[in-house]
C-alpha cells in the first residue's frame, strides 16, 4: 500500500467519527450515529464520482474503505465521552482531512479529463459534501452557513494544485504544498476569527 | 409476472401511500403529497442502482413501477382521513416493504458482484433510504433518529440473506427466511419497546 | 451558439441567483451563498441526467455553464439589496426559467427513448429539484410545502410538450406553446391566488 492510499483511508476513518459523533445532542442512537457517520464518510468521494460518471465507486470497488469507516464509527461509540473533551484534536484532524479530499480530489477529475475550473469545485466537492449531506441528514445548521471559513480553503487548495499542476510542478510536491494551503488557511481563519462578509438583508 | 415482480410493485405502492401521508399536521397541498410520495417510492432503490452504476433504473425502464406509485399517492390523498385510523395497518405494511426491499436490495447488489459487506449495505440502503430522503425533504425528524429498531432490521435481514446465499441455501428459502427474520425484529423491537443504546452527551 | 442554449445559460444565471439570494434571513456568509446558488443552478439538471444515465453532465462538458453560474452568484451578492427590491422581477424570470426547463427537460428524456410518462416527470424534475435541494441545503421550508403552484404548472407544461410531440406539432411551435402554458398557470394561479387543495388531518 502506498502512503497516499493510507492517508486516504485515515481520512475516511476520521471523517466517518466525526460523523457519528455529529448526532450528539438529539435523541439518536449508536445505530443513527453509525449511519451518519457513513453517508458523511462516503459523501463527498461519492458525489464527485457519480458526477463525474467514474464507476466502480472507490468504497465499493475496496472494501478496505468499508473497514475503515466502520472503524471510526466503532471508535466514536465506544469513546464519544473521551472524544467530546478532545474536540481541539478533532478539529485538527477534520482539517486534515478535507486538505487531503480537496487536493484528492481535484487531481482524480483533472484525470479524467475535464476542465480545470471543473476540477477545482470537484476538490471542493470532495472535501465538503459529506459534511453537508451530514447536516441535511441530522437537520443540523449546515455546515456552510456557519462562520467560518471552511469550504472555500478547500477550493483555494484545489485551485493551487490545478495551478501548480499546469506549471508542471512534481506530484507530491505539488500535492504537500496545496495540502498545507488548505491547512493553513483554516488554521489561521479560525484562529484570528476570520470570515466571509455575511449577506444582511435587514439594514 | 412472476410472484417477486407483484410483491415489488406492492411494496412499492405502499412505500408511496407512506410518503404522501408523511406530510400531514403540516401545510401541504395533494401536490406536494403526491411528489414526497413519489420521492419516497423511488428513494431508496434509485440510490442503490445509481452507486451501483446499475442502468436503466427499475422503474425508468418499467413504467410500471410509475402507476404502481400513482395508485399509491391517489389512494393516500383520497382515503387519508381513513388511513390516519388505519396507523397500525400501515405499520405493517412498512414492515412489510422494507424486509422485502432488504432481501432483494441484497440480492440485487450480489448479483453485480460486489463484495458482500457492500451488498449487505445496499440492501439496508434500498429500504430505508426513501424514507430517509422523504424526511429530508419534509424537514422532519429523520426516522434513522427515532428511537426504534428499523434500519439495523434491515441490515440484519440483508445479512441473513448473503450468509445464507453463500451456504447455498435454495434462493426462495433463504428470501423467505431472511424477509421473515426483518418482519419479527421489527415487531418485537416495536412490541418490547426495545432500541439502541443512546449516545448521551450530556452525562 | 442557437437561440436555445442562450436561454439555457440565462435560466441558469438566473436560478443561481435565486440560490445565492435563498440565503437571506439567515447567519450566510458570501461564499455559503454562492455554494447554494451553485447547487440550485446545477440541481435539477443534474438529477435527471444522472437518473438517465446521460453522460457527461451538461455543466460538466460545457464549461460556459460554470460562468453563467458564477455570473449569477456574483450579481446576487454584489447587488443583493437592490435585489431585495426586485421581488417581483426575480418572480418573474424564477418562472420564466422553471417553464424553459420544464419543456427542455421533457425533450431530453424524450430523447434519450424513454416511456412518455417518465419524459414528463424528467421534465418537472429539471425544473424545481434545484430548488427542493437548495431549501433542502438552507432548512428552508420546501418550496413544494408552500401553498403554490408550482412543480405542478411545470409538470403539465412537461405533459403538453409530449402530447404535442406526439402528435407532430413542429418542435420550435411546441417549445413555445409548452413554455407559455407554465407561464400562465404559474402567473393566473398567483395572481388568483389559486392553489392545491391540502390535506387537513386535523379535521
Amino acid at each position: 500500500m502506498d502512503l497516499l492510499f493510507i492517508f486516504d483511508l485515515v481520512g475516511t476513518f476520521f471523517f466517518a467519527v466525526s460523523g457519528a459523533l455529529a448526532v450528539k445532542d438529539r435523541e439518536h442512537d449508536v445505530f443513527g450515529a453509525g449511519f451518519t457517520g457513513f453517508i458523511t464518510a462516503i459523501g463527498g468521494g461519492t458525489l464527485r464520482d457519480v458526477l463525474l460518471d467514474s464507476y466502480p465507486l472507490v468504497w465499493i470497488n475496496d472494501v478496505r474503505y468499508l473497514y475503515a469507516i466502520f472503524g471510526g464509527i466503532l471508535t466514536a461509540i465506544l469513546f464519544f465521552k473521551a472524544m467530546s473533551k478532545l474536540r481541539k484534536t478533532l478539529f485538527l484532524f477534520d482539517t486534515l482531512g478535507i486538505a487531503l479530499f480537496s487536493v484528492l480530489g481535484a487531481e482524480k477529475a483533472l484525470s479524467m479529463g475535464v476542465a480545470p475550473e471543473i476540477a477545482a469545485m470537484m476538490g471542493m466537492f470532495s472535501a465538503v459534501m459529506g459534511g453537508v449531506i451530514r447536516d441535511m441528514l441530522t437537520n443540523d445548521t449546515p455546515i456552510l452557513m456557519r462562520k467560518e471559513v471552511y469550504a472555500s480553503a478547500c477550493l483555494a487548495g484545489a485551485i493551487l494544485f490545478i495551478v501548480l499542476f499546469n506549471f508542471g510542478v512534481e506530484r507530491n510536491v505539488n500535492l504537500i504544498i496545496s495540502f498545507l494551503l488548505v491547512v493553513v488557511i483554516r488554521l489561521v481563519a479560525v484562529r484570528y476569527k476570520l470570515s466571509w462578509p455575511q449577506l444582511d438583508w435587514k439594514k
